[in-house]
């Protein structure tokens, strides 16, 4: 090439294999102009920005020092992968993150060869990777497998799994821990102290120590196995690291920002040495950009900013968002009854539980990055008679859902779950949508199932789960604003498994569950100015459903259509299950479950999302009148009007 | 008293509260009797047996020193509860444990206040007193939590997650790790070999060692937090156990048969020291009786035995069980295909994965109690082409729900899920149901969800999930025997989506996914003989439905009956759901969706649990005449027979 040493790099490294032709030395100018690259795309579109600016040089360095997409790669979460999705062929499409049809803000595997897992949840690397580490030793294909995870992401149970496992097998596995000393939110937890210990503790491995210790062992390489034989049999107990303890060799703390440090130690594991290794890389969140450096969050997830100041633009809300309304209802609650406790699987401000924690907080919990012992954690406290609020997002509740069953539904202990991000999610896509709470709650004998249509409704159900001290109850909500309704002091206890009629007509019945209120309502005067009298019901409960109301709706209507933002198998399946049973559909009635389509929808704005899936009012009256048109039909004829 | 020292100690010590006044010294003999009794009860029922053989004088001793109920006592798993129902007010019933209406094979809430936590899924048990500590803390209402859990449990991610929290908060936790080197089968995993080590390469503790132990630190019981923010200060890092590190003062290894080591220990621990407390406990399986001992799995779960030679009455069975006709059906594919991979979550015996392992060690994997872990090791291993069988139990399925989600449905990636133990377990009762796992994977897009209506179809749906290599898929089967059909040499690639017809009718239509088909065949012979002509069909497939099947029986037959052996939510739900948006309802087709009931069901034989369901020939005849009879009818009059 004759690009004068001014083009910046980025245009000629447009690949991995660009890379293998660079001089180390350029690597630093390299990773700077990553950073800007980075951060332009960002300041654009909003995502993820402090954990990409953290592993800039790492990335870098993994893709130089290995044969990428021949040896894998896998990213926990995926929070961090823009510098490697610049890195491997797309930087063209940067600008497009997390738009609709752009680019996801996680690895996806359709996306790129480059992408070997998809990510968007935590702590799953360790456990993919060994399944390909395992892969190409059944298969003699030598390749590396290198997976990079977060030390945020320690704190879950499967990645203790993944190296309990992987410490037993000799297959060759990489494991990099990037040790930020951040999740989302400071992490919690003993694992955490400990990482910091060693960190804090040891000024950084140079080369030449790290040189030293690869050495020591990799000199040994020939008779490594009987030399582990014979550490085992000595029966060591002490004096490793409980990474050594768990069958890893460890190396580290090194620093994640010093290619002089990162590339040899990379180099000589690539070249030597068998059995799982985990690297100890110490960086810094944000890193390179002063405002993320200094912000509590280190830029985690940003809306569009202005690169100068770093000042994000977040749009004026028109109503308070649920996350908000529900933190600040059971900050209420809290301060009325004080066995209310909160518990938080390390997203706090996600979830509206940083609130409660700055009024209360010796009752509230963040366990770290751990749905599973949140769930039973919450249960044990149930047992004695607290009101254990364990708040998660739907998609995250998916990681505790034996608990649920197991230690909360069959033992009918009074544990409330919130739960927020139910239904579609935007622009964090199909790893982190909403769909199948209800589906795979309502099943559980015993459970009580809500779903809050607006805010108001939302604070009324954080009073009743409150209030109700019999079983197992939740209540979900979306991702957002609310809808801007008047909002009531304090809420009020609703009767469990009673509905409420919003609207009343004679003809079609529209039964919402959740959020999509608003749209039947808005369907409703359509289909009225239709000819076509419509009532509009908010069912609130999933379980235990209104009987009353729906036999009155099934009974005094020709066509009754469910509606809610989550798969089949919930609501619309109860309703359909009820109806059945009871005979109400032997005459004839015409009745539609509206739920979610069945595919997962990739990132796209709220509304585009609701469009595609049918679930707005165009889609509610479409449906009402396809029922109406159905060929089963035998009641009068219908004049269609134009939707 | 005047009872003689002759008199069996069991006679007297019916509750805890009667052994507080019992010496020390006698202790040992009440251990004897205890055996003695517990191996006469598990003779008659059958049951787990060795567990609690090796936990007899550590139950004791727990009794002895702690104030139970008022202080809290949780075994982890529950196998090992018997000695412990016995000593609490429930020796006159352990002659009924695991039948109808007698005592549950596991702890639980509902039986005794003794039995602070219910158990039956491994791990849970740090959770849960983690919780109830906390409570105590918050509540002012000192006591103290022990947790009793197996080094089995110990490789499952959620005790991880639990000891991490625990390590990080001041709450008084005791946990007492019971290492018998054993879980169902030889545990597996880092974890395992590092617990063998420390028990292998130390002598016991005895009372002086541990005694100085203890007072080591508990001298500093005053200022205990300034030293532990003093050892946090100058970063240590090595020199501790693993549990040290999690922030668990760690005492033992000590011997779990010696009462003058334990006590001592245990009186120490209640009156001294704060935060959280790991006792290493080392036991031994199936201790006091030498067919236990001898036997490989040390009697973990047995039928009713001869005492004196300690052979099991196994009945003669009349068809192979169909765990058994999946091993055998994966190690005849396996020879086939070497892309093949069967991974076990600790059960390879319980899931047929064992034969699998003879046969190809190799490429045999069992993970540890670690479900989450193995799926995503399973989604790792499809990505490289290879072809996971990822073996587990329908509840246990449960813990790696998320993983289901998120690694394998989302990326599509051709996991294979045989699911056993789907439907009534008979005696394990309701917390080993597999009742939800059509509810829960038939809702995630792309899935394909199988049913095998008897062995011969199991063994061709194992065929199919070599075959179809373009997404996850799934098949349930029962526990316990096949039906006795004749089994093909081979099994066949069965269309996806595709059911079958098995009896042609033209009034009623039976639609079947799984082993009820048998029952629906019965019924019909009954429903012809009184003149309604019955159609049964297998449907083969939750997912994707048989759309053409489906219509084609709604079309012609008047009623529509579909059934299952699982809960709402799932195969009913969805035929329902293509019945409604279909319109095949809306010409007043009867349709009934038959589903286990909406309870968690007790333990009891399978045949009871049916018919308490309304699961079997009675209960479907009975539902066809019901929608007959239905009000909404709008057909001709029909002769209502007998059922």
């Amino acid at each position: 090439m004759t690009n004068p040493p001014v083009t910046p790099l980025p245009d000629t490294v447009r690949f991995p294999s660009d890379l293998k032709s660079i001089d180390d030395k350029l690597l630093p100018q390299l990773a700077a102009e990553l950073r800007a690259e980075m951060i332009d795309a960002v300041s654009r579109t909003g995502g993820h920005l402090g954990a990409g600016l953290g592993v800039v040089e790492l990335t870098i360095a993994i893709h130089k020092v290995f044969d990428t997409p021949h040896d894998r790669l896998i990213f926990d979460v995926g929070h961090q992968c823009y510098p490697h999705k610049i890195l491997t062929g797309r930087r063209d499409r940067i600008r497009t993150l997390r738009q609709q049809d752009g680019l996801s803000g996680f690895t996806k595997r359709g996306e790129s060869e480059y992408d070997d897992f998809g990510a968007g949840h935590s702590s799953t690397s360790i456990s993919a990777g060994l399944g390909m580490a395992v892969a190409s030793q059944l298969q003699g294909t030598p390749r590396h497998v290198v997976s990079v995870i977060g030390d945020g992401a320690m704190s879950a149970g499967m990645a203790y799994e993944a190296l309990n496992n992987a410490g037993a097998l000799d297959a060759r596995l990489i494991v990099i821990l990037n040790d930020n000393d951040m999740s989302i939110a400071p992490p919690t937890g003993a694992m955490s102290a400990y990482l910091a210990r060693m960190a804090s503790g040891r000024t950084y491995m140079g080369f030449r120590e790290v040189g030293k210790k690869l050495t020591a062992y990799l000199g040994k390489n020939i008779d490594r196995a009987i030399t582990r034989a014979v550490e085992h049999a000595r029966g060591y107990v002490t004096g490793g690291t409980m990474f050594e303890e768990l069958g890893f060799y460890h190396i580290g703390p090194i620093d994640g920002h010093n290619l002089e440090h990162l590339l040899p130690v990379l180099r000589n594991v690539r070249d030597n040495g068998e059995g799982p290794v985990l690297i100890h890389v110490v960086t810094q969140k944000g890193k390179g950009y002063a405002p993320a450096e200094a912000a509590s969050d280190k830029y985690h997830g940003v809306s569009k900013f202005d690169v100068v100041t770093g000042t994000q633009a977040k749009a004026k809300p028109n109503a308070p968002s649920y996350t908000a309304v529900f933190g600040e209802a059971l900050v209420q609650e809290g301060g009325l009854d004080e066995t209310i406790v909160a518990i938080s699987a390390a997203m706090p401000g996600g979830t509206g539980v940083d609130k409660f924690a700055k009024a209360f907080p010796a009752r509230t919990f963040d366990v770290g990055i751990a749905e599973q012992h949140a769930v039973t954690f919450a249960a044990g406290m149930a047992t004695e008679g607290m009101k254990p609020f364990c708040a998660l997002y739907s998609t995250f509740l998916q990681r505790g859902y034996d608990q649920v069953v197991h230690d909360v539904a069959i033992q009918k202990l009074p544990v409330r779950f919130p739960i927020d991000r139910a239904g579609f999610v935007g622009a964090d896509g199909a790893t982190h949508a909403g769909s199948f709470d209800t589906a795979y709650l309502a099943c559980l004998p015993g459970f009580v199932v809500m779903a809050a249509a607006d805010e108001a409704e939302l604070k009324h159900m954080v009073r009743t789960a409150v209030a109700y001290d019999y079983g197992p109850i939740s209540f979900r909500y979306p991702r957002g604003e609310g809808v801007g309704v008047e909002m009531p002091e304090r809420g009020r206890i609703l009767e469990i498994g009673k509905g409420r009629i919003v609207r009343e007509g004679s003809k079609v019945a529209l039964l919402s569950f959740g959020t999509r209120l608003a749209e039947c309502l808005l369907a409703a005067e359509d289909l009225d100015a239709a000819g076509l009298s419509t009532t509009v019901a908010d069912a609130r409960f999933a379980k235990p459903l209104d009987h009353e109301l729906i036999r009155q709706l099934a009974r005094h209507h020709e066509v009754l259509i469910t509606i809610e933002e989550g798969s089949v198998g919930g609501f619309g399946s109860h309703v359909l299950q009820f109806l059945s049973t009871e005979g109400l559909l032997d005459g004839g009635l015409r009745v539609r479950a509206m739920v979610m389509p069945d595919m997962f929808m990739d990132h796209a704005a709220p509304e585009a999302m609701y469009a595609s899936a049918g679930l707005d009012r165009k889609g509610i009256i479409d449906t009402v009148f396809a029922a109406l048109k159905s060929k089963g039909q035998t009641g009068a004829q219908v004049t269609l009007l134009k939707p």
